[in-house]
């Protein structure tokens, strides 16, 4: 997402390449890659936040079957697609666009299966480069969407604004210019003077580390707090939006998303303030009647006890440390997409932008 | 708090004796005291937060007097006096119990003054005796309240319950019991089964370090949440009350308490759930007609940037790190005093139990 290094990329061609991905939890303090060369280097650093924010871990998650069926050979292929994919899906079981990459990957795979029958060797590397255009798909695409969603966000803020967000869902979580930061970006762009209030976003600090590094990369007025502090932020009259990204949506608009984002809705809607999600439509999944239907990752109390290097709570004490919440759609004005805002959100307005 | 360490005691006499501490900012890993034998290391503790919590810092605050008199010739008395005073007044602006127990220290030193005038070395030995009994009877006082609250308290919570705090009211905040833990210690004494989510209170994390480490050592069940989970909790239909402390109560009781009690009074709200706030009658500043005219302190952005003994944030990002939020009374069920339970709250009631 800067100017030199790419949250991800592809390094070499589809039989003896790699994934390389910035390790995350080392920012800001440390720029550093590292190269993703199987499947188990892509699942860790997917589970372990290397790579995070929804798109991105489709992209790497599509990029992941690559480096996993490198070394197949013709009679273990089928399995080894398979199992590779199963393997992925099991990293981060709340990313809806993980399991969309893997699906889309999976529909190539049984078409080039088809024109590719003869189970030779010439097969298994046709089968292996029609993959690897899928996912180079799925990672450009993904760059336009960004851009998408950055425009259409644009009537929605406007010179002077200042915004609260959560998390990260910037370049940084996808393979271009985020989700809800392009809102920002492409304001900036736009020579739109606006500010962000950038929760730090307990427990991993997604905020701190990345969301305002990545607005003070491009020189967007950012002021850091705590995750409970947005609310008196509020109360001040010093913030008139926010946008979120989304980790799954379901088919009634009731979103997840990091952890915080529901008290954050409940502040936004007491004090009258605008509550958007930016998301592309791969986020949606519509299987799901409402919220209560999305699975919610719990993850380790060490996050929470002893993330930053040393030990700040009691030895044994209980920890609850879901990934995620819900905010129920009644909460949120509009959902920012690549092909344009959603609002009201309800089932038929989603429907009629999705499969539009 | 603990039965064999005293969150703070006086070691000796009043001419040589010294204030000692328990350390909170070591804690839960580290059980470690510090003497302060003079002023500047009492004002230390406070600004430090080595000792916290409205109730402590005002008894930590009418010792500091004492151990900044002890060498003061007949002479420099009066002017030292005074100075001590406005010094320790000036090391947290928000807590009201500081200027409380100075005020009271002031009046003790005026009526002390009164009966020995004839400025001889006996005299001086008299007025700090006076004044170390004033400041005695401000700590036993505090244990006296600390149990009355806790006794008030029992009427909203029952067998089974389960209840959400916020930062440390507890033992480490007073000299004994706390205010809202003294609700929750009460009644396990009682044989009442209950169940607490402590936030762990960004930027310095009391509730994970001092809240779950005090209810552990009682034996009391506690699971550790970050603040941005207690909406979630509540969403979930997991607890059925909150109560937290106050630094300072306004006139209509708009109360101020650490940062993040706003937002967990909203989502309570949300939800139906029942938010209190347990304080003793000193936390009450008559004087403000309401939230607005409390002064929130600011702090440093280490606190926010840095805290975990890494840095976690670009350098050089703006931070803002309000102390305290303010509570409007509306949101507020009742307020469990030493006195009884205000409720509902309102000025009138409040002056009704106030001057009881």
């Amino acid at each position: 997402m800067s100017d030199t290094i790419e949250t991800l990329s592809w390094v070499g061609g589809a039989s003896d390449g790699f994934l390389r991905l910035i390790d995350q939890t080392l920012l800001p303090l440390e720029l550093r890659t590292i190269d993703c060369r199987n499947v188990e280097s892509v699942w860790n650093a997917i589970k372990q936040l290397q790579v995070r924010g929804a798109p991105a871990i489709g992209i790497a998650a599509a990029y992941g079957i690559i480096v996993g069926i490198q070394n197949a050979s013709v009679n273990s292929l089928e399995k080894r697609f398979y199992d590779v994919a199963q393997y992925l899906a099991s990293s981060r079981p709340t990313a809806v666009n993980l399991f969309w990459a893997i699906d889309r990957m999976k529909h190539r795979y049984e078409s080039s299966k088809i024109s590719a029958n003869r189970g030779s060797s010439e097969d298994l590397t046709q089968i292996l480069n029609e993959l690897f255009s899928e996912a180079r798909k799925i990672h450009e695409e993904d760059r336009a969407i960004c851009r998408a969603i950055g425009n259409y966000g644009q009537s929605i803020i406007k010179n002077g604004d200042v915004f609260i967000t959560h998390c990260n869902a910037g370049g940084l979580a996808t393979a271009d210019y985020g989700t809800a930061l392009a809102v920002f970006f492409t304001a900036a762009e736009l020579g739109k003077k606006i500010s962000v209030y950038a929760d730090e976003t307990r427990p991993l600090l997604q905020g701190a580390r990345l969301t305002a590094w990545e607005l003070m990369q491009r020189g967007i007025n950012v002021t850091l707090i705590c995750d409970s502090m947005a609310a008196m932020v509020m109360r001040q009259g010093k913030a008139n939006g926010v946008i979120v990204g989304a980790d799954r949506i379901a088919a009634n608009g009731d979103t997840a998303n990091k952890i915080g984002t529901y008290g954050l809705a409940i502040s936004a809607n007491v004090h009258n303030i605008p509550f958007y999600v930016a998301a592309p439509v791969s986020t949606f999944d519509l299987s799901l009647q409402d919220g209560a239907e999305i699975p919610i990752e719990e993850r380790n109390a060490d996050e929470i006890c002893c993330s930053f290097g040393k030990r700040t709570a009691p030895e044994n004490v209980n920890v609850y440390n879901p990934a995620f919440d819900v905010t129920p759609a009644n909460y949120i004005a509009g959902i920012i997409t690549e092909k344009g805002i959603i609002s009201p959100v309800n089932k038929e307005n989603i429907k009629k932008i999705i499969t539009n």
